[in-house]
């Protein structure tokens, strides 16, 4: 029941800070008799490396992912699988100098009063973007029990800085997805993304974006009403990576300016089986499952680090003060996001699915 | 731990359904002495009863409530509080008949494969917007802790069928708001929403709208990372409600087209307070509260019971069938739906204080 | 999570109070799909009912048993089932009177510091053994969705007042035990335990003793290492019923005294099945079932209402008072004790199968 | 809420195998403030290490805690802490070959089944007494925490083999405990207890016993009935440990055989205090703490581990085999489980400790 874990039955629980010796994720429930190695953990941690885009950090981490328990012999065990990374490339040189200074739109004003001072301050300690590699090292586990009920899990991006992508076919987002540095599946946008992304660069600042997360394959029936919901439990989940302030499930936000007649998705029968002719549920009917595509939108705001200067409080003379945030930065995280989005979800679809004993506890 | 509930330390949870014999909500973990009456409980059940508005059904439920557990001479006295409305104006009549054939955005189908075809399917069981009621005696009591700290949770009705309110002092919100049939509180914004839930009558429709909700008084450092946030909680108990589609906090999906220079919110000393200029953040950073108001927008979907024709199977012999949904429904339900937020987010709070030490386990 | 709840999937929690309205039990994460009513659950309160001998209280509660919620059409519907019993026959009168003066060897001063004061003190409010009334209707609950894989839970006396009943076959155990007052097999112990208890009651006094509980076709692999293990779910669970001041498994507290070659059980093939040549483990290794028929011994001691005279303070003037208990008491309560322990080691092995996904989501 | 971890606001998870890379426990909720370096940690580790007596094992492990996250510039940041201990002296030669043929009194055959046969066998693996070291890394953590408040955890060695210590003061148990190889306080019964210690070694045997702890200055009013009680998750707790087959708290097991009106304890009043005049209840009257110690017992099996021949299955082709098993093993794990049980005892008050508000998130 620790506040740093997630879920019921596959649970995971993050540790670890941005310039401490190491982030990690402990996993319990993970089913027994699961092939698993760190090969099957670092192409996901590749993936969310910076470096992809012009949108990233520069600071440059080798974040080999290892595993010190829970597996044996090529296989989970059933027991926990502890996942680490350990950090390597940690620049705290700056943070001592400006930690009485909270950053705007960082935590290090409420971590810093939360736990009275001893919060690791360094890069944000437990609140940077950094723990997310751990969390992409979970849901690649997650990612691989998914699969074995052919459960895939699919985000891209949607939006940065005001531009918006086309809609998409599901198969061109997959095609396109890893392809494109910032993982946006319409070319046309990505290209305007990206030069607001150099133009904001330039200009000492950052963009914000949104990313859309398809779940396909997800049989009809999960989700525990009324609070341990599919969304509830996504949104939870999904809120808890650094930087997302909105979540949306389906027609989302749009759904409240239009008619019960236009948001409403018909039943049909298609190859056999019962679907909707339109997902403006996003897959999601009374909190359960229907078996069409999850689909989820998330919120990301501006890398809140920027170059330019700021205005805060210095907290040890309680004066106002000036802030210019050096170090390595993103100038807009949605592209590496997409890749925590992933993790998150899947995390949480493999929970679902454990309780709806779709997941055994044992991988013949 | 049951999926029916919310919270660890102030925990509610829920059962009954819409047409069975009652709906309630069972409290532990409430601190010991706070005065309670039925008298505390029954003015936000009518808040929440329908007919103050033409947005509203026209079932008409007595609606009573009741304290069947954990009051004693006037003071709640730590055990679990039992809080029960009995169903009287129930009408099942219709329900039988339209049984094999879902209704499009409703949980008949989910629930129907989820629970194997035995849910109770009268007027969508334990999925029906009738169980807020129970979760609104126990928001009535959450709130009534949180006085004690000063902390208010507030509500009011933002945008209905693509009307949106020009945002008003928060002073203006109290005042105007349970004046106001539709909770809104810019009067001409709420003249044009009852044109729009006129004519969706009218044609049989029903609208959606967006609900925004602010909690005062919250203290700074509130929130336990990294998952037991403020905003992922709040986040997954608002899900629970039933039509919510999207949550976002502070400027929540407009962030997501801004710059880092726009969207963070400056410190400043204020009042010899420690405050943001802007709050943009709504409140929370790093998921833990900053000490501003906790702002929270939530869509909600356009009720899915319409009059209208609408297309749908017969999950008997599996083909096509036209389906006209009869009762009594509300052709909106945000105007009622504000109360129900009201009370989860209160709830949620109770939880996050007691977690926080901030209401103890005795109130003196 | 409330801490009145047990179980993680199969949860049940309590409410009210002994001389409040109700008692009442709520179970979330029963599968849809099972055939229930009143009808299930009456004979287990029948069985707790006191009356039944000598030992017992004269209370007379009526002690119906009702459903009202979570049941539709005679079957469950997977959601949450509220069951309570009214209360009829409580009489308050000597409590306030003895108020400031808290009983020996029960809850009444520790319930009042640790709940303000606020607590209901009305026959021991929710510390009662009459709340143990609302876990065997959950254990009724329990143990019909045990039989559908053949689990049985039996319990029975095994000493009272230091006469210690000898061993008897399981077979001989289930034909005598709900026809022998005492609920013990061995009628020789029976009849010497009820001399002891028309003993005590001339003289005022009460008795404890040791009650055994058999679960018979555990499947092996029931059980979560390393901490929800089977016994420490089992001993959590019952530690919950009050008087219970002890817990062993198997040779229990008398493997200390003994050799490891004595105490370890051999594997043996029997009836082409692994078994085990003796049962010292009580059918857990490692915190897992093993197939073996569980073996759970609970100590309760002597109730603490006695007529005599005691020495206690009171607690408003800090001075020392003497205390006469009046009221209507089991001068043992064993033999009732008996039937609380079956079910809630009935409703601890449902929430266990449920964990390992042997009872499934919906009754078929 | 993972099946390897305890508490619910302190929470500890246990992971890592006795013959994988390392052992460790992840804290999470610890307070802020809170100085912690190793060498807080080093001792109670040295205490657990085997070699102290005749009776231990010869494994010889450096068994060097190492904190990985969680502390800064010596103290806790609130974050979750992890401690690990690299293995260093594992020898799994002889694992391989018994691997078919589970050892009787083990984990073996159960962790098969339960795993489906991808358990790390060797050495027992998650099963083995190994991981306990993790858990003494938590332990000390938490007994600073808990000597904040003064609270203080005393456990000794009451019985080994059948010899039973007499009744020490509790500053005699304190002074001599660490002082005698066995943690018996009573030297004359030490002295017995190691001739039969001896005896079982050169009979390549095993003996059992028990370990009694003692709680001083808990605070009335811990505790959070009706299921979260004190005795009920120290229960739970201590059952984690592995070869512990019973639990008594107070009088216990002898309770059965008393009256009531030997076994009540009379409040009285101490130093201004209430107080009970004896301590049959253990210092737990309805789950909660009454103030006075909490006393709990604990039954320890005999080392299942035996060098004397014994009768298995050959799990392979289903033949009943023999099986002699070789290796390094503790005579009797009484003395060094006494270091075990004061961590978890520890570990759970510090956990009812938070609850209560008695512990703050921050350590000022």
């Amino acid at each position: 029941m620790s506040s740093s874990s997630l879920g019921k039955l596959f649970t995971i629980t993050s540790f670890g800070e941005s310039h401490g010796r190491l982030v990690g994720s402990l996993i319990d429930g993970c089913p027994a008799g699961l092939p698993l190695s760190e090969a099957d953990i670092q192409p996901e941690l590749d993936r969310r490396r910076p470096g992809a885009s012009a949108a990233d950090t520069t600071r440059r981490e080798a974040d080999q992912a290892e595993i010190l328990s829970g597996v044996f012999n090529g296989f989970t065990t059933g027991a926990p699988i502890c996942l680490v990374i350990w950090n390597r490339d940690a620049d705290s040189s700056q943070y001592e100098k400006i930690r009485p200074t909270p950053r705007p739109g960082q935590a290090d004003y409420t971590a810093s009063v939360r736990y009275g001072g001893f919060n690791d301050y360094r890069g944000g300690g437990i609140f940077s973007g950094r723990l997310t590699a751990a969390l992409v090292m979970a849901g690649a586990v997650a990612r691989k029990l998914l699969a074995i009920k052919n459960i895939e899990i699919i985000a891209h991006t949607v939006a940065i800085g005001g531009v918006n992508a086309l809609p998409q076919d599901i198969q061109a987002v997959k095609a396109a997805c890893d392809r494109n540095p910032l993982r946006c599946a319409d070319p046309e946008a990505a290209a305007k993304m990206l030069a607001r992304i150099e133009q904001a660069r330039e200009e000492g600042d950052s963009l914000g974006g949104i990313i859309e997360t398809v779940a396909l394959n997800v049989p009809v029936g999960l989700g525990e009403p009324l609070f341990d919901t599919v969304d509830g439990e996504l949104a939870k989940a999904v809120l808890g990576i650094p930087a997302i302030k909105g979540v949306e499930f389906g027609s989302g936000f749009s759904a409240a300016s239009r008619y019960g007649s236009e948001n409403n998705d018909d039943f049909i029968i298609k190859d056999g089986q019962i679907a909707t002719a339109t997902n403006n549920a996003g897959g999601i009917l009374g909190g359960i499952s229907t078996g069409m595509p999850i689909v989820l939108r998330a919120a990301v705001k501006p890398t809140p680090s920027i170059s330019r200067n700021q205005q805060t409080v210095n907290l040890n003379d309680m004066t106002p003060a000036d802030l210019t945030v050096l170090g390595r930065h993103d100038v807009c995280i949605v592209p590496r996001a997409v890749v925590v989005l992933e993790a998150v979800i899947a995390i949480t679809f493999c929970d679902l699915a454990r309780r709806a004993g779709i997941i055994p506890r044992v991988i013949a």
